[in-house]
Parts: structure tokens; C-alpha cells; sequence
């Protein structure tokens, strides 16, 4: 047998099963012959995805909400709440429960014994498009931010960051334990589930109005960023002191210092190379040079923050400032923009996809318990952020209740807490789920809150967008 | 168990997995713990195939050769040939040879246990890329060809693509034959390995040469699908008459007409509907309008390629000739420009790294026999297709051996060949290395040949380069 054979290729003709069948019962798997149906779920997933993302995203644009929320909107209907189109193994879906499945089954020959391997492969790489889609995300946000205004701003980002994480969780942990009888491991950790903002969404939404680059969106993305790295020190306290019943301080330590190093260490060697990164560009004659020695260099870096068991969004944010400094923002901007366009949408329709919507669902009696806690959880989650604004005393100008605002979507960390929570034993089911309600009703009210709250301000200061809508 | 949990974040957390694994040993597999160093090993494989697509392309481009040479070559350092950076487990490789799953079993702390679905999974992610790649090149490709052009050298792409299927086909099997004695079923199956063309790498070398809008390019290209059509059907054919002993016409009619079908139907109904696209796309407001519309429409052109039994790009570039005739054609060439920048290097790289150029060493004395009768079909390779282009009578000016030797490349399915001939038990291993062999050679040879016929007329005429170097 060689190795270099195509099986793929040969797979996907049926004619040649037979005979390929025959002679190499062991060579040819099940795995092999699936590949270009793979491929085919892959197609599929992708015009499912842009169709749900300019659907929501232009009826968005039309009613003048936010098209980022559009696009989450988009990705529940198609996703495991409504039509399952979009499904994910990691949310406990099979194949069965898969619309694409059943549609390569009728129209590609997708045989039942195959099924399994094409469901768990071609998730698999829309998956890893999404997560691409978010690195691209973050690259494209540190490319039109600016680094010495990010630094300038650093201690007000800092002070709305810790109030951001400190308010919301001591609030929400109080709360459940004098008003709803909650025991005090699992209020801590539905407090802490509190804590952290999804900078993905903030960030996209001020793109998307023109904000990004405005004095509170900068103070809002540093405080994002570092809010994130304070969730990821919540929950390594957390998880420790329901396992060992104190906390482990090296951990907490390590987290912080890597952090640390990671992100002023990215940024000084950054900005050190930068000039020979640009220098080596200038000297390439080959298409696309500029374009993938930027991406080059914000995958190294998401890898290297991946690796010290930081978030590889980090690393992608950490590139694009160090590149923006440079004299080939412009260029490079342009051109990722495109590459955007085709990943990050991915990122959002799969958020939307993966939540299910089920838990709002109040007819169904075990859910009302955790809708309860839900309203108390998302009333602490919004308030707990939009005073974050207030803090920062003696900035008369800037618009404070916008800073609190933009804090307010919960994300990834904040769904993450309630599966650690859940899978420790520490959370009842009904405060799990109303951990859930808080982190979707907290991420599809702030696009629109965002763009209320920004508006005025907009219009009379006319900022000029960044970027376009 | 909330399913909306993000496994793959937690497990990137190492000090979570001590308290998750003690609650939901069930749950949290040895497949949900390997979730960030998929992403990492995706993230490590990118930044390696775009260093070794530009150290390739540059070198290439300073001493004059096709850029795609040098990012095959470039593949062939990092693939199962050189430096095993980037393996795929269809070429026979285990985790235990990738050097990348070395370097995240020391830096990502792996564990053994994760390897080899970790492995499975990123170079799963990557294939899948690079498929997307040559999708994505075709797609391009059909956006800078002309459609009236194109039906316009139909008849002269027709004489070229039959002839250089029937040429090296007849020349191979009698010489195999006659003068190596090889029996007639294996010498038909290699005979038909020489007859179908790579029409990315052909199509990518006329790109960097500025050639692809000119006659001779449109030629080629047309003769290059036409060819991809054919080399299909004779697969079809050889395979029936190895297993059978007699040809199945219905197979060769079922896909001659679905392939006459497909690419004409889509042509005619994709003109009739691309006005209500290019309608809709005019009505959007949201970012990405025109490269997601028009990719959603070369995705599902693709799948349906899929489906029937043809290949995906077909399906690609047809869509991209439809859009083409349409005034969005500019915006969307240029959109598609950065995406082609970042997916297609991962085919190029893919198909060089995946290339075990050991079957070329002549010291191993087992490679020689096979080496003797490769040395036969390079050569027929060669000159079956060069003699194409003067098949053409009556057409004076126009550059007939830089048509023939457009079409040496051969790619795939010379590939498939040998992999389907070997499966079946008709291939000696020696007739099999002398088939990879010629493949790899014509694949290498092509790209600096067809700088070389097409150098004079271009200075001569000036031909605006359409495509940037």
C-alpha cells in the first residue's frame, strides 16, 4: 500500500467501493470512507452558518439593533433550540439529533456505519473555525486599538475591572445565601460565575458602532482583558476551595504572574521585533506576505497563551496591538478584515447554536426555580457591571454609564463555572440552570443596551466609525 | 449535566482537571480533555505551513521559479519526506512521527493517553483546510476566467483535453507493454494514471504568471477541467474492467451526463438567478456581504459537485465563472484575495508534505525496477501532453507548447490511480513507485517549464499580469 493514496478521493466515488472494498478490507475503514462526506458537512455547516448570520444580522441592521445580535439570534434558530441544523457533540447532541446528518444521509449516500465519525469530524472543524473565528476576532480588535491609549487609560481599566469582578460577586453570593437559602459553596460559585465579561461580544459591538476606538471603548476592552484574566483567577480559587476547602495559593499566584509576564512580556519583545518582522515583509515578493506574517505571528502568540493555560484570545489581542504600532496597521487591517468576515460570523452563529434556550422555558414547572434565581442572578449581573462606570471619579466627559454597559455580557467563562459547579456536585440543577438564563439574557440585552447608551453621545461628538457597520 | 458546558475551555485548565475528573470520570474523556490542544496543535500547523510556504515561494521568486514550486518544495521539508512536522495519518503516519506532537507533548503537557486523538483530530482540521484551499483556488480562478472566452476555445479545450488523455494513455500502456513486459491489466491502470491534469497547480502558475486571461490560459484551463472530467470516466472504466473484466457503461453514461449536466445546468440556471444575488447583495448592510454571499454560493456549487461524484472544485469554479459576469465581480475578486492568501499555501504545503520523495532514492536497490519504467512514464507524461497544444491547426498565434506543457502536472488522481490499482492487487509495487514517482516529477517540473515557453511571448506582448506575483 502506498501512502500517499488519496482515500478521501477514492472514497467518495461509490462505483469504486467494490472493488477497493475487496482488496483492502483493513486499509479502507470506516474513517477513510468518509472523508469527502466530511467535506460535504463542512460545505453544508458553512452556508448554514452565513445564511443564519446575514439573515439575523441584516433584520438586526434593519431595526436598528446591533447585527452582532443577529447573528447569535440566527444561530439559535438554527441551532439546537429550534431547527438542528447545527449541532455539537459537546452539547450532548448525537447524530440523530442532526438535520445536516439526515441531509447527507438522503443526498450523499451517508451510510449509517460512517455516521458517527462524519457527525464528530466535521463539528470538530467548525468547532476549531469558530475558535479560529474568535482569534481573528481578537487579532482584528488589537489592530484598531491603541496600545499607548490602552496604557493611559490602564488604571481606570483596572479599577472598572476589579469592581466589575469584586461588586457582582459579592452581591450575587450574599444574595443567594440570605434571601434564597442557597448553601454558601454553591452561592460562591454562582457569585463567581458572575465575574467575567465576554470580551468578544463587548468588542464587536463597539466595532460595529464606531466605538472601539473611542476613550470609553478603550477603558472597556483593557477592562475586558483583564477581567478575563481575573475570571480564570476566580474560578482556579473557586474550584479549589470546593475541592480541598481552602485555596490554593500557588495556583492563584501562578495565574497572575503568567499573566503578567505574558502580557507585558508579549508586548515589550513584541515591540522589540516588530521592526524586524516589518523589515523581513518589506523584503518578500510573494502574495500575501504582510497578511500571513501577521497571522503568523498572532498564532504563535495565541498558542504560547494557550499553552500557559491562559486564553489564546489573549495572545491573537496581544499581536494586533504590537502590530498596530507598526507601519503596516493600514495594509494589514484591509486584509484581515475579509478573513474576518469568513471566520468570526462561525464564532457568533456557533454561540447561538450550542445555547439552548429550552431552560427559559417557564411551562415547564422544574424550570421555574431556576428562573427565580435567574432574574435575582441577571438583575445582580447588570447592575454589579454598570456601576463599575460610577468609579471612575474626576472623568467628567466620558460616558460612564456606557464603561458599565459594555461589561455587562457574560460568555464562555461564565457557562463554564456552572459546568465545573455541576460536574463538582457543588450546584443544585436549578441554580446551574439559572446560571445559564443570566449568561444568555446578559449576552443577547447588552448589543442593544450598548448601542442605546452609546448613541447620544455619538451623534453629538460624531465620532467617525472605525468600522464600517 | 448542563450541555452547554465548555469542556475543551476546562480542559485546558489543568489544575480544574483533579476536581471535574472526580465528579464526571464519565463525562470528561480522554476527547474532551484534548479540546485546546487540537486548537493548539492547528495553531502550531499554520504558522508552519505559512513559514514554509514563504520560505519556499520567496526562494522561488529570487531565482526566478514559480512561487507554488517553492511551497511544494517547501511542503516536502516539513512533511513525512524531511523534517516530519507535518504528517497525516492517511500516509500511513502515527502520532509518534510528528515532531508537532512532540513539541505540544513538552510545551502543552499531551499525555499519552490524548495523543493520538489529539493527532487525529488537528491533522483532520488541517486536510480539511487545505481541501478548503484548492476550493477556495478554484473559486478565484473561475472569477478571473471569462466565461464567453472560455465557451469560445471550448472546441480547441476539448481537442486538447481528449488528446491528452488518449496520447499518454495509448503511448504508456503499449510501451509498458511492449517494452517492459508488464502485463496488460497493471500497464492499462498505469496508462491511465498519465492521462488527468492538476488543474490547481497549473491554474495557480498561470495566475503568478499573469497568463491565466490570455488564450492560451483560457485554454488550458478549459482543457484542465475538461480533462479532471475525463480522468474521472477512465477511472470509472479501468476500475470496472479490473473487477469485472468488462466495462459498466451505465456508470461511464451516469457520469459522463451528470458531469454535462452539472457544469452546464449550473452555468445556465446560476446566469439566471445571479441577478437576484447580485439584487440581494446590493439590499445588505451588514459587513461581508459580497464575499460570504458569493462564497455560500461556491460552497453549495461545490457540495452539490460532491454529491454527484464529481469533485468539489468543479463545483467552485463554476461558481466563480457564473459571478464573474456579474458587476460584483471586482469587489469579490478582491475580497477573495486575503482568504485565497491564507487557505490555498495549506494545499500547496499539504500536497508537498504529504510527498515521500524516499521512493526517488536510487541507492535502495528496490526502488530502481520501479524507477526504470518511472523514468519510461515521465517521459510519455511529458511528451502525451506536449504534443496537445500542436494538435491545434490554424491557430497561428497562439503559443502551442506553452499549452501542451500547461498540462504536464499531474496531481490527485494520478495518485488515485495508483493507490486504486494497488488496492485491487493489479499493481506490482514497482509499477506503483514508478506512477508516485511520475506524479511527483511532472507536479515539480511543470511550474518552472511553464515560466520558461511562456517567457518570450509575454515580454513580447506585455500581458497585464492579473494577478499580483
Amino acid at each position: 500500500m502506498t501512502d500517499l493514496v488519496y482515500w478521501n478521493w477514492i472514497a467518495s466515488k461509490s462505483w469504486l467501493t467494490p472493488i477497493v472494498a475487496a482488496a483492502t478490507e483493513s486499509e479502507v475503514d470506516v474513517e477513510a470512507e468518509s472523508g469527502s462526506l466530511i467535506l460535504a458537512g463542512v460545505l453544508l455547516s458553512l452556508v448554514i452558518v452565513y445564511f443564519a448570520s446575514k439573515l439575523g444580522g441584516e433584520i438586526c441592521a434593519r431595526i436598528d439593533l446591533p447585527p452582532v445580535l443577529g447573528e447569535l439570534v440566527g444561530g439559535v434558530l438554527v441551532g439546537v433550540s429550534a431547527f438542528n441544523l447545527l449541532v455539537f457533540p459537546e452539547s450532548g447532541c448525537t447524530a440523530d439529533d442532526s438535520l445536516i446528518i439526515s441531509f447527507l444521509q438522503q443526498t450523499a449516500g451517508l451510510t449509517p456505519e460512517a455516521t458517527p465519525h462524519v457527525f464528530a469530524s466535521y463539528s470538530e472543524v467548525i468547532s476549531l473555525l469558530s475558535e479560529l473565528g474568535v482569534i481573528i476576532l481578537l487579532f482584528e480588535i488589537g489592530l484598531e486599538s491603541d496600545l499607548k491609549e490602552l496604557i493611559r487609560v490602564g488604571p481606570q481599566a483596572a479599577i472598572v475591572a476589579v469592581v466589575g469582578v469584586v461588586a457582582p460577586f459579592a452581591m450575587g453570593t450574599a444574595g443567594l445565601v440570605y434571601v434564597f437559602d442557597v448553601p454558601v459553596i454553591p452561592a460562591i460559585f454562582a457569585g463567581a460565575a458572575l465575574t467575567a465579561t465576554s470580551i468578544g461580544i463587548t468588542a464587536k459591538v463597539l466595532a460595529e458602532i464606531g466605538q472601539l476606538s473611542s476613550e470609553e471603548g478603550q477603558i472597556i476592552i483593557g477592562a475586558a482583558v483583564l477581567d478575563d484574566i481575573l475570571g480564570i483567577v476566580v474560578l482556579a480559587v473557586v474550584a479549589s476551595l470546593v475541592k480541598t476547602g481552602e485555596i490554593q495559593i500557588t495556583n492563584v499566584v501562578y495565574l497572575i504572574l503568567s499573566a503578567g509576564v505574558f502580557l507585558i512580556g508579549s508586548i515589550v519583545i513584541g515591540r522589540l521585533i516588530s521592526p524586524l518582522i516589518v523589515g523581513l515583509v518589506n523584503e518578500m515578493k510573494t502574495r500575501g506576505q504582510v497578511l500571513l506574517t501577521g497571522l503568523s505571528f498572532a498564532f504563535t502568540l495565541a498558542y504560547i497563551a494557550n499553552v500557559i493555560q491562559l486564553e489564546a484570545i489573549l495572545g491573537a489581542f496581544a499581536a494586533g496591538l504590537i502590530l498596530a504600532e507598526t507601519d503596516k496597521r493600514k495594509e494589514l487591517e484591509e486584509q484581515v478584515i475579509p478573513v474576518a468576515d469568513i471566520l468570526v460570523p462561525v464564532f457568533f452563529v456557533c454561540v447561538g447554536a450550542k445555547t439552548d434556550v429550552g431552560v427559559l422555558n417557564p411551562t415547564i414547572p422544574s424550570n421555574r426555580e431556576g428562573l427565580a434565581i435567574a432574574a435575582f442572578l441577571i438583575v445582580v449581573a447588570i447592575i454589579g457591571k454598570v456601576i463599575t462606570g460610577f468609579t471612575l471619579f474626576g472623568n467628567g466627559e466620558i460616558n460612564k454609564l456606557a464603561i458599565g454597559v459594555g461589561m455587562i455580557p457574560r460568555g464562555e467563562v461564565g457557562l463554564v463555572f456552572a459546568g465545573v459547579g455541576s460536574a463538582s456536585g457543588a450546584l443544585s440543577e436549578a441554580t446551574e440552570a439559572a446560571i445559564i438564563v443570566m449568561v444568555i439574557v446578559t449576552t443577547f440585552v447588552a448589543p442593544p443596551f450598548l448601542r442605546l447608551v452609546f448613541k447620544e453621545p455619538e451623534e453629538a461628538k460624531e465620532t467617525p466609525a472605525t468600522t464600517e457597520n
